[in-house]
């Protein structure tokens, strides 16, 4: 089984060399800056495993760079919609620079990821780009949805979980699906991979609604409870109005009101543990895992097929992860 | 030679037809919205007229299309970037909706520009995707020195001239270009289109300028001098600037200071009249107009050869236009 830290580096310094213009500064200065402050790089490196299974001498590294040039496009839109200050323990674009140059740079990031995407000739161009247009507007749509989730009373478990998955899944899937198409891996074993993909990526958002109630203030290494403080719905939220008698649901409701915040967390995490919805949760994520490796079982990869283990050590880490 | 008429009504229908998925409504009515509330739609006309010059049966309706989401696009994050409140008459998005749809709008458009770009097969799309990248980078580019201009002092012609040839001028070069090649035009053809719509669009930004500050305001729709109100540098402030003496230069910065909007009018008219720059802006016009008409004379179409009276007549309409 592959490691994934010579993989990491490896996108790392490719991203490094993105060619960037020199000029005008306030628009390409905030796209290197962006790009050096770090990240999973999670879909580059799904990206270039998936390549690995189905072709020998096809380099991907292009389109793993662009998946990850559209993921940094994302980041920055939506840190600028959500009023997020920080990323990473740095400022983000539109709070070091301005709004306007987060709204620019951004949209330059979108099109240079479609320059990395087909920048090398392979068959399957024309297809991949569909997939990569129908996929980057269900980021957008995602993300709507997301905004709009805010002021709607009544979204439901389902609602939420197709957000999460338009949102964050669908490009976890169609890294993993590119990776094979530009390589030749036939329809079906594509298939597999996105839908692998597109289940380990749901898992990996609950995750994240988890840590944020529940990690380990020693390890998590940010703020416990940003998304209580904030009210916003998450799957925990979500399935405690779901499960709560109405005395339970009048509490969650005036909580939303109380201002001492650490007063605000634990009324709410008390709420949480009390309605179980922790288990529940943990459940949903087990779910889509097994859904996800069910996936993987139907792989017929022609090379690399270590590879898969590897996608299972991802699948695991993006279970088990405690930050 | 052709009418314009039913070219822009065909391309009216085309947009009408684009297929736009029915929610998240916040992501998609906005699209259709401002899809709806019309536009001179050069651009796609360009495009279809150099695609008839040089191939027969080709059908370049969706690049056009392309062209005009990907100007719309522009259009929708420079309302924000501008906080534009108005556009034709009709509330903006960002102000009829609000900022982050206006963001994450625009970005939807830009990626259907490219779904429509490359939707039909031709053997140039990859060439043709190259050079709608790098016209997208520069739009972009063009729309940061435009607002980095606001805060710098000594911003030359030539530095204006740059500004304005990368935020209009090269998509408009670009939507003849990319016509011409998705038709089988050979380089050099395709070259010269891209010059002339270069050229033109630069002259019809000038004209722009112009418009806002001395157009007659029977004729005109708009508002007179809204440039001269937000102290907006255009090709007449500039000029003025190079041309005044000291004591000119010193009534010009004054003028900047004057709240009383008639007044501030008549000043600045009065100083652009003194320093004849209204003839400058004229001449200029004139020197990209011929320079225009060098590229059309290169031009051997293989087909609608009388395509070139009508690119000269809209070449005439941007330098003549009185709104």
């Amino acid at each position: 089984m592959k490691e994934l830290g010579p993989i990491k580096a490896f996108v790392e310094s490719k991203l490094n060399e993105v060619e960037i213009p020199q000029g005008p500064n306030n628009l390409y200065e905030p796209i290197r800056y962006f790009l050096n402050i770090g990240g999973k790089r999670i879909r580059p490196i799904l990206t270039i495993l998936a390549g690995e299974m189905y072709g020998e001498n096809v380099d991907v590294t292009n389109k793993a760079i662009a998946l990850e040039l559209f993921h940094n496009f994302t980041l920055m839109h939506d840190d600028i919609m959500d009023e997020a200050p920080m990323r990473r323990n740095q400022e983000t674009v539109h709070k070091k620079w301005n709004t306007n140059i987060g709204i620019l740079s951004g949209d330059a990031l979108l099109i240079k990821s479609y320059q990395y995407l087909l920048k090398d000739q392979s068959q399957n161009n024309q297809l991949i780009l569909d997939i990569y247009n129908q996929i980057a507007l269900q980021v957008c749509e995602g993300q709507q949805m997301d905004i709009d989730f805010e002021d709607q009373l009544g979204v439901t478990e389902d609602n939420y979980i197709e957000m999460i998955r338009k949102k964050t899944a669908v490009l976890i899937g169609c890294s993993l699906q590119i990776g094979a198409m530009a390589t030749g891996a036939d329809d079906e074993d594509a298939r597999h991979l996105y839908s692998f993909g597109e289940k380990i990526g749901i898992a990996f958002q609950l995750k994240d609604d988890y840590l944020d109630a529940f990690a380990n203030p020693e390890t998590f290494g940010k703020q416990i409870g940003g998304d209580i403080l904030a009210n916003k719905k998450t799957y925990l939220l979500i399935r405690a109005l779901e499960k709560a008698n109405d005395e339970q649901r009048e509490a969650i409701f005036n909580c939303f009101d109380v201002r001492n915040p650490s007063l605000k967390l634990e009324i709410m995490l008390n709420l949480y543990r009390e309605l179980e919805v922790a288990q529940d949760l943990h459940e949903k994520m087990q779910f889509f895992y097994n859904g996800a490796m069910d996936h993987l079982k139907e792989l017929r990869p022609k090379y690399a097929q270590d590879n898969i283990q590897t996608l299972i050590k991802i699948a695991d880490f993006f279970m088990y992860r405690d930050q």
